[in-house]
């Protein structure tokens, strides 16, 4: 695994105004080429660890590849580069349904309307409701999720992303300075264990909730999304289509529920 | 002015479980295409308001445009999408340089020495060492902000960029759900005003510092930037080697600076 976190001088300033100077540890913060063959598909700015399943994530998530056995081999040999190499015949005719493109499309009278549409027609259906979980689980799992955040203990600077059973027990988490990176990571790490659709799952996120993470949270099938931090309108707006439970502000043994309360009962 | 925030309705659970319906209010995500004439420079997932203001800090900040006498109009009367026009003749020949082919430019090899060539290839200089501000006044900025973010207190999901004087007096800020795009509606703001380089200014963030906030500062000529986050690895990089003073976790009466302490003197 590569470095995550580096060490660099600082000058410290204490409340009296007195300076020191020290050692501080930030997270690395690097891009990331995801290239299918020759194709450039994405660069993203994101922490160096887990490239192979944050471009497998990356892939998955925006609809560019729904099947594990289309890849031959995924390499990240090279420094800051991640090459996915398909089957014979099995490259993508054309990547417009890339990041960069996928607001493109959406984007002819632009607005959230659109942009939930392009959702919908890569071949989301609605979340089935039969998994279900007490509030007094999912209340606690913030906690578990920055428990196993390491890196984060000693930046103070790193998103994560975590994956919980119906019990509450943590299965995986991984950290980024991006959010979406973090979550890619996640479910590209399921995607390439061929655990899909992630049906019985909680995800929890550290921060808050934008389009992008309920998207990739749906186009994983997993059905209640937890984030520490607040979501936008049109992460509601996109959990209200698709029937996520998205969950906010879960934190003081309190949260919100601002889609689909039925998958909380209690125990 | 948009609207930058939306009631909907929610399920909140107390700590001891039980579950009450009450309307709560969440900070407005909404995608907007910019545009110089007809090509789509950029796509950005915002919270509407001051669309011209963050379209032309966008345009500044990439390298794009650096004159605003290029400027005819800037109109952003359609919903979701601001179109720019130059003077004839003006129009870039190619927009290379814009968000997305940035990263994609500086990736033959990627790593983050190549962003920082690219930066650099646009034309910034050394941040000059004139300005200079007691440690007293920084460790009290990000109250400030935070007293000046209206939205921020009805929803709990919005960043801020505040720009402030030598003494703390705070001249301008600016909400949204991306900090990036807080940031580009204060520089646009000041570039649309004609106040440029900012070289008397400190910017101040409300969340961490990456790579593209550092870029932004150091494209506009503010010497100090300011963050209540952490930095990462590529912020402070590029803060050392444009000589930007870059302080974070500024909180609690303390603060870290990670480049450039001697623009920080006693009063």
């Amino acid at each position: 695994m590569r470095t995550s976190a580096i060490s660099v001088p600082i000058s410290a300033f204490d409340p009296s105004g007195v300076m020191v100077s020290r050692q501080d540890t930030v997270a690395v913060e690097d891009p990331l080429e995801i290239r299918i063959g020759r194709s450039v598909v994405a660069i993203t700015m994101r922490t160096p660890g887990h490239d192979r399943e944050l471009a497998a994530g990356f892939l998955f998530g925006e609809g560019i590849l729904q099947n594990i056995k289309r890849i031959v081999a995924i390499d990240a040999g090279k420094r800051n580069e991640v090459v996915v190499r398909l089957k014979r015949g099995q490259h993508p005719a054309d990547l417009k349904n890339s990041r960069r493109n996928f607001y493109m499309t959406s984007s002819c009278g632009v607005c959230g309307k659109a942009s939930i549409d392009a959702v919908r027609a890569q071949g989301c259906a609605l979340l089935p409701l039969g998994f279900e979980i007490t509030p007094q689980i999912i209340r606690g799992l913030p906690d578990k999720l920055r428990a196993a955040q390491p890196t984060f203990d000693q930046t103070g600077g790193l998103h994560a992303a975590g994956l919980f059973d119906k019990s509450g027990h943590l299965l995986k988490v991984f950290e980024d300075v991006g959010r979406h990176n973090a979550v890619d990571k996640l479910i590209g790490s399921e995607f390439l264990a061929g655990h899909k659709p992630l049906s019985d799952r909680v995800m929890v996120v550290s921060g808050r909730t934008s389009f992008e993470l309920v998207q990739k949270s749906v186009m994983a099938g997993v059905p209640i999304l937890a984030a520490v931090g607040a979501p936008s309108s049109l992460a509601v707006e996109l959990a209200l289509r698709f029937r996520l439970t998205l969950c906010g502000f879960v934190r003081n043994d309190r949260f919100n529920v601002y889609s689909t309360p039925q998958r909380l009962v209690q125990g």
